[in-house]
């Protein structure tokens, strides 16, 4: 634990740094931030001798992306305005991909192309709640992605209340039977995200289990750990054989205002309107770009994240962050040279409603040798974790990539383990890969809301993220071949 | 500045604390306000020997009410929870006022009345907004109130816009005439609230001016600090003869969004639906409940904060917590003993609309003499300045408020002017007044929105408030004197 003594000693120097932006809680965040990265770039200073375990090509890469990247933020920028929310499956997402292939072919890339493929289309409708008795109140409320419609009349019932998915799953029929159910929760915001797993099944299980009970419908505590009327949706799927019913998500704030209204003890009745519709088949696809490599034989290095978004933010966090991140690290490699291995940069569609785009990936180049796959679908708030799966035989590779990244204030976790959600099948199917945690504390404030805007990405903490990148490429790549000519488009 | 650098020194001492808490801004800032309520606190402690300028028994109700207060949130968690929304002049703001003579009877108070009032009413209907073009894609907008209904198929029409209130008014009507404009502005935050004033101007003037020049419609960037996707509402009155066109406040991401569209150079098309509704005149009313003073002789101190709420939120901070302030206050008096003057509670309705229950209590009371009147209107962080306008005459009694305040971190301000709301005018009239002012620097995050909600208030400052409450009442009481047998009901 001594290495996380000498980092609190860091934080406490930055102390008064820390009370003179007292005034604003997220720039306090972002000033604290500022002075780690900061005082972790101390290698920059040329007094400061680095360590001889790290190739000094590769400390040039990471350093200058820290102190000058562009591209991510021009990528999530861009992304972000010009096209907006990008539901999978909807014309939104079509504009999305014509938009990645232009920015791809613009950066420089090769081989720029869309793998398509279908997917079941489902869109939000006009959507409302309302407590009726006893104390008449609207509420907010977002139908959860797969949610059957309430007609445009919607449906009103005696709202039954749960403090856990177990309580649900150990109530009698006759309790759920004909009821408006809602299951409360308590996910807490952690650094490593854990919580969304546990204390997201109310949204995940629930609605499954209220229909096979026999409920008119369900509304769930907003999976998230901020506290404003911004409801989180995300998908959840009916399975056994389960009727689907109406099903949505109260903001948190509502969610703990039906609990003190339940609290007084009389009988609560919702009035509940949720139109959302399945469209049948429609189509998604992954947009493909490319570093080329000195040997082509050689597997490539997979980076990527999901350009499709929920409907109801713009998507920057979740993921024009991710997709953004992936791109250009990639770009800056190329434009330092020819890296031996090949860079394959894929942004998966339709990832929020069912992994389409990674699982039609797997069935497309699942069989094929990958050098790694490494994907980012967490945010843009600093790494501090890197995880790796290359196997036994590659440990040095995985333990240079944790001396390169300690610079940036990263911890080396596990050299046996990696994940991703695209990414995740393939890495069970035993593919290699790694993965650079992003600091989750606030990432479930925002993950899923109409607050997943451009004004939640820190760019500091973005250029933290790409420098990490462009450190694991670098390092990964086989080495980069500079230019005769330093001139490069 | 010494008196700053001394409390610098207390704040670097809370820095661990700081921190570890950073895993959460809000609750990082809840410690911190903790740390401090927790140093000013001291003179409990009995070792520690407090200013003999400071009455013992103005200390003692000042220090157990930091202490142990719940009669405010009993009132702001009540309120909030069982009426919810409570816009001026509709059945909700009634069942409000049934409420609240409810609960100031059974809290024991005496004379409890409404004193009602007619005035104009005004609601929100469904209201939407959408980018055409070049990008389209949904923006969250709200009704300004007073704004003219655009009807159910809305108004489309190519966005003019503007850096500020300035540049509109410079505009030729050319620019303006069948446009939708939009106005920007960069409000900051500021501990004092100061710059609602200035950059409030878009709202409050934006819609006439717009207006007068031929504008189809307008919308602005939320008059607010935040950046979440709640967008603020707030009256604004089409002045000068200006015909009344829809009006509206984009959140603050979704300002800064179009300003992106807009540098991107091409023409912007808005679709804006905005189903506003004038429903005629209604009734509201002033709830006034009493603390009878030894002798009814003497003028009453009035302590007050506004019933009604805007509509988008349950008007916790606005302005649940400045009633629940002011009847807490009294309440703790009346339990301490009979005080030689009257303490007045007065409720006022309608003020979001117009200040009308303010400018009611005026026709009616304003010619008769007052103690003193205080507002509460600004929240229910920490009170950290004292404002007093009692008059050269009574320079000591405004000096021992001063000092029995001290101890709570409350600075006094000045001596010659006092501010409020609803008592505005009066005090504009002349009569006497003090005002307690709250850290504002977070209010204007959440003022005027959906968030306005109870988790927003945090119980250990609101307790700081009536304490400074109780203190300022203990002073001017002209003393209270204790009940003969101490069980009192």
């Amino acid at each position: 634990m001594d290495a996380n003594r000498d980092l609190m000693v860091d934080f406490r120097r930055t102390a008064v740094t820390i009370f003179h932006c007292a005034a604003s809680p997220l720039s306090m965040v972002r000033s604290l931030i500022a002075a780690v990265l900061l005082a972790t770039a101390s290698p920059l200073a040329s007094q400061v001798h680095p360590s001889p375990q790290v190739d000094p090509k590769v400390a040039a890469l990471r350093d200058a992306a820290l102190e000058g990247d562009e591209h991510a933020w021009d990528i999530v920028e861009g992304l972000t305005t010009e096209v907006g929310p990008r539901l999978a499956g909807t014309e939104a997402e079509g504009r999305a991909r014509e938009w990645a292939v232009r920015k791809l072919k613009a950066m420089g890339f090769a081989n720029v192309r869309v793998e398509p493929f279908d997917m079941p289309v489902w869109v939000r409708g006009h959507e409302s709640a309302e407590i009726l008795a006893p104390f008449p109140q609207p509420m907010v409320v977002a139908a959860l992605g797969n949610s059957a419609s309430t007609g445009p009349g919607g449906v009103t019932g005696e709202i039954v209340a749960f403090d856990s998915i177990d309580a649900l799953r150990a109530a009698p029929n006759a309790m759920v039977r004909g009821k408006i159910i809602f299951v409360d929760h308590r996910m807490p915001a952690n650094q490593d995200g854990s919580g969304y797993g546990q204390f997201g099944a109310p949204r995940r299980q629930g609605p499954t289990l209220a229909s096979q009970k026999g409920a008119l419908a369900i509304v769930v505590r907003s999976i998230g750990t901020d506290h404003h009327r911004n409801p989180h949706t995300g998908v959840m799927t009916f399975s056994d054989g389960a009727k689907p019913i109406p099903a949505g998500a109260l903001s948190i704030p509502d969610a703990e205002q039906l609990v003190r209204i339940l609290k007084r003890g009389q009988p609560v009745t919702m009035k509940l309107v949720l139109e959302s519709r399945n469209l049948g088949t429609g189509q998604s696809g992954n947009v493909i770009a490319e570093v080329p490599g000195r040997d082509p034989s050689l597997p490539p290095i997979l980076v990527g994240g999901h350009l499709d978004s929920w409907d109801q933010g713009t998507g920057a966090i979740d993921d024009g962050a991710g997709i953004a991140i992936a791109a250009a690290a990639a770009k800056r490699i190329m434009d330092a040279g020819r890296p031996l291995r090949t860079i394959r940069i894929v942004w998966f569609g339709a990832e929020e409603v069912g992994l389409f785009g990674g699982l039609d990936y797997r069935a497309r180049h699942g069989k094929e040798p990958h050098h790694a796959l490494i994907e980012s679908d967490f945010g843009a708030d600093k790494i501090w974790k890197v995880d790796s799966k290359l196997g036994e035989a590659r440990k040095a590779e995985a333990e240079a990539i944790g001396k390169a990244l300690a610079p940036l204030g990263i911890v080396t976790g596990s050299l046996a383990e990696a994940d991703g959600s695209d990414i995740g099948p393939m890495l069970g199917d035993g593919l290699p890969g790694v993965a650079l945690s992003q600091d989750g504390t606030r990432y479930f404030d925002i993950h899923h809301t109409p607050d997943d805007t451009l004004d939640k990405i820190d760019p500091a903490q973005l250029r933290q993220n790409v420098a990490a990148w462009t450190t694991v490429l670098a390092v990964m790549s086989g080495g980069i071949e500079e230019p005769k000519s330093r001139k490069r488009r």
